[in-house]
């Protein structure tokens, strides 16, 4: 039910994930009567609905989800995955509120206090993963060990190969930066297992000399926001130039696909990394086709069974 | 004679500089054999060299400036404003570097314990002015009150007008971020004399709302940073798709256009803030334009009597 564009999206995107993978089932979550209506006429044999009577506001507050209790959507959604009814939830409401109730109906996974999130961004020749995006902030080093840890382990998942991490930094040489950060940047360097690229500068990131960045929620959340301000600015402004030319009707092609590169919908679904379940964050604004491909990548994490690893390798690790 | 270009950018640039304000006049500093080389062939009248036979390297840091002492190039250039042979200073040297010295050499206003450094950003309509830059990491509240009266101050003498400040955080609802940030927004809101916007998430600094974004340096650093590297990448995928076709080659002359408005070096120059002295940081990787345009910038802030400005208004706020 959540999102900018509400249950339409969820449910047409829902349909494109189905389209996309003959194995899936879609479980779909809130108000029957809505849902029902947005289904019909779609061939809707792998798809089930389950009512829930309320939804969360986007801004409700992580208690404020707690205290509602069993009547939301995001509740019953996270229930079905908790009594082993379904194997993942995607969910496009608030963040707080999806964290607060995957943490408390799913539980954590050992040693792990809060859960991150980890989102992809365009790189120059892939995506680059960033973590936490999660509102983690004031983080302490063996918290940005951590981490490294869950999202070595995600993105080896994901993409078949162990990342290059690079810790987030104002600038590349050792001894730069804040105390905590040359502190972690000790604690994942010491870990064999992990594959340390160094410090790396938010322009960098673009590169993509790494696989995972690693950084608090709030720079985390401060890089990716300014990358897209700034990629919005640049394309209305080659909009406005263009307009009414001859070149731009000509190149209006090659601007499309790249406006479809380096479109958020492309790289969304940040995976939920530390509860005890296969969780996606889709983002809010996002179109049918950016939900089918979170939709999508809770697929691959539970095909992959990403959880149980991340399990296996905490443990290894204390 | 710092900088990726070192001396060559800094003396066209001064040339530049020269030809566009027939006021000024600008001491070289540095080489002497290297400057007197550089500016023959050159109508020079407005221009003095200082020798100095060091050059500190780019990435040395604030300790070891200091004790290399009045050899450097910096040293000296910093020496001229203290013994009031020059008004300003402008260098594209090492940032700790150029912290440290203007510390010891000129001096803090009253209450100010380090300085803080200040950026232009492009947005949709005008610049945004972001603080801080200069690597005040880990500040408190009562820092980020007084980077809003640096910035308020300064934008006001810049731009002749006071600004909308925005405070960088993680959500534009009240409630949202961390404390400090928080306990910030209630001493700005307080501070009449102030014109507060509320939160800016980072995303929205490119839409203009505000002409003013407070923040640590961190977070400042990877605001500015990310919105670089994603407007660098978008440019170059821009190039490879355009490349040999026929609307890349019409295309060609408004490209140009939107880089010349996008690109750092029409917005370079980053006044110190916070020093007893008009001191800017010249972006290291800027060409002769940009240098030109950051020497600029030290015009207006010393006709403007920028540095009693702040004075006084940092006197009127204890």
């Amino acid at each position: 039910m959540g999102g900018d564009g509400g249950a339409k999206v969820a449910v047409e995107g829902a349909g494109l994930a189905l389209a996309a993978d003959p194995e899936l089932t879609i479980d779909l979550v809130g108000h029957e009567d809505q849902l029902s209506a947005l289904i019909k006429g779609t061939d809707a044999s792998r798809m089930r609905i389950h009512h829930a009577p309320q939804v969360l506001p986007a801004d409700v507050n992580a208690a404020a989800a707690i205290r509602r209790g069993r009547d939301s959507s995001l509740w019953v959604a996270l229930d079905l995955l908790e009594r082993g009814k379904a194997d993942a939830a995607v969910s496009s409401g608030s963040t707080g509120a999806l964290m607060a109730l995957s943490r408390q109906k799913l539980g954590m996974l050992p040693g792990v206090e809060r859960p991150a999130l980890m989102a992809a961004l365009p790189a120059v020749s892939k995506p680059v993963w960033l973590l936490d995006l999660g509102a983690n902030v004031n983080v302490d080093a063996p918290r940005l060990l951590e981490f490294a840890q869950l999202g070595h382990v995600a993105v080896q998942v994901i993409e078949g190969r162990a990342p290059a991490i690079g810790l987030l930094n104002i600038g590349s040489e050792p001894g730069k930066g804040p105390d905590v950060i040359r502190e972690a940047a000790r604690l994942i360097e010491a870990e064999t297992s992990l594959e340390y690229f160094g410090f790396v500068e938010a322009d960098q990131v673009f590169v993509g000399d790494v696989d995972l960045v690693v950084c608090d929620g709030f720079a985390g959340n401060v890089l990716l926001k300014s990358a897209e301000g700034a990629v919005r600015l640049m394309f209305s402004e080659l909009r406005r130039q263009l307009k009414g030319t001859l070149s731009g009707l000509l190149a209006a092609r090659q601007l499309k696909r790249l406006h479809d590169r380096l479109d958020p919908a492309r790289h969304n679904g940040a995976p939920m990394l530390g509860v005890r379940g296969t969780v996606i964050k889709s983002h809010g604004g996002t179109c049918a086709r950016g939900f089918a491909h979170a939709l999508g990548l809770a697929a691959v994490e539970v095909r992959s069974d990403l959880v149980n690893q991340l399990e296996q390798q905490l443990w290894a690790s204390y």
